[in-house]
């Protein structure tokens, strides 16, 4: 069985909600076994046997949110040391306010999480452009959803979330085909 | 008197409006005098008397525009050497089509240009979320303005240029209260 | 008075002694006050009358430290709601263990803490090439130290912090020249 | 037969050296052809039966060397178009001066093409840090070698490009095990 792992941080729902839309999209392609899990509540022993491995995460101040930062850099951190996690497929999405229409640092916070999937040495999936709801949640790293407060909380402001499907059926495709990559002599 | 040069690179000319709603806010201010240049039109003499320096370009396929980036390695490149625009003050916009609501690489083009302000020393000016049309147009790094082809050309989605116009202001303000900062013993 | 506050995240030291480097160097300026403090002692209280703010962290995992992050997400995130940072001055610097010669990540680390600076509308002072120590210790973003396991535990490379100290007195000038820009109609 | 083309920008020749060390590097594994060439002299249809695209080019300035950005702009935006691109590998590398020990903008340079890598929908390969030769010329983004001018003319600092080499034989390796990945319902 092939396991796609989904870590998100949330504060309000927004971003799991997202989250789930992904794992939902790679949860039972061909054999492959998704879930998705709050950063917080991830310890070491639950990454063991993951095939890929997908980051979500707000924007906070132009930046990732300070709750993946620190997953990444507590549990995260330790896998580098082994190299356990070369080969594997990583991915990542987030969620964010959005005010002027340039993401808030959408890029940014992307790029941090990216950052740590190519520090383990994983072999990276980004959004093609022509992925059914690009236009609606797309960034090429990965989707992007803008939120915004309505009724005194912060909900999505597009419900539609065709593209965070897509892009974990697309982990999923990869992880299944790639299988584990053995950069033996590396 | 107080020289502010906005230097863009503009396909079709809408990098070019924003360009010139920037020189706007500036020109004029407490004996600033601003201009517009393309950067294909700038030689190193046109630079040489510059209080403020705001770079603007369109985003290419996820980062900066080659022409900025010709504009950059070549005329701006040899002022490093000389360290003569260390203290000066400078900024930066960005256009693009914005797929996706996330700024379609906006924020890479715009650190790319960022990279030489800071490469040549000098003090850079952001983009204060309170200023006026920042919804429909800001990052804080500077202002961006999606585009959208209509009519089969590409056009500005929004026609209010406030926001440019008010970072245009700021650093004019920005270079006259500072003047000219001497690192003397840099 | 004019007050520099240095604000670092620390695991072992290295970073605190950049810290107390760039302190050195604002303090005393000019009737300049700089005071070096740890993140995690940080209350918003202690930031009410900082007329320059410098952040410094070690890269983890290829971004920003997860505490300085918790830092910027709940001390300085409160600050961008009511914009008082607006205008003041902006600093950074960093430390790592910089596998490889290219920063092992310094740079995106850089960029997430210039991110809320930009967010919060300071204006930003970045490393002109020319600074005395620039070899040993510089990134155009700020000063960059790298560190190694020595006897067990973590060392300063390199242990020369004039880099240091001078961005510490770049920001303590540029903080004095240019006083509090206000964007009164921004 | 799998094709990996290496697409470089040079000034002096030692990007071309790097070029032709990952070039050897993916040459004749398990049926590979692989061969570097100038971005200068690529044109569209070079690059139609490519199964892995590398891209390398110096830092200029903090970010990308703008021969490689007029090639992403003029020659790989117009495969974005089509997404023929789609679920093919891309990696890269890059060469600089790297003044201070933190890679002078190498990030943000190898960040720019990856952009355009992500935008085309490439999957993936960073540079896993237990490489061969990771220490004298890595980034998890991909190999980084520093450039000193000697004897009047730009050298590499490190003549052991074993790094370089490893990272061309992963891409070969990846993109054999990968095959075509077909998003057809993207």
């Amino acid at each position: 069985m092939t396991r796609v792992l989904i870590a998100y941080a949330s504060d309000h729902g927004t971003t799991r909600q997202v989250a789930q839309a992904v794992t939902d999209g790679a949860d039972g392609f061909e054999g492959c076994r998704a879930e998705a899990r709050d950063v917080e509540t991830l310890r070491s022993d639950d990454l063991r046997d993951v095939d890929a491995l997908v980051l979500g995460a707000p924007v906070h101040m132009g930046s990732c949110h300070w709750a993946m930062k620190q997953f990444i850099d507590r549990i995260l951190g330790p896998l580098w040391l082994t190299s356990e996690f070369e080969g594997r497929v990583g991915a990542l999405f987030a969620t964010g306010s959005g005010r002027g229409g340039a993401g808030a640092g959408a890029e940014l916070n992307m790029l941090s999480m990216l950052a740590v999937l190519a520090e383990l040495g994983m072999i990276l999936v980004p959004l093609p452009h022509r992925t059914a709801g690009y236009d609606s949640g797309g960034l090429h790293w990965g989707p992007f959803f803008r939120t915004a407060v309505k009724g005194g909380r912060p909900v999505l402001l597009n419900a539609d979330l065709t593209v965070a499907r897509r892009h974990g059926l697309h982990v999923a495709r990869v992880t299944r085909q790639i299988g584990l990559i053995e950069f033996s002599d590396s």
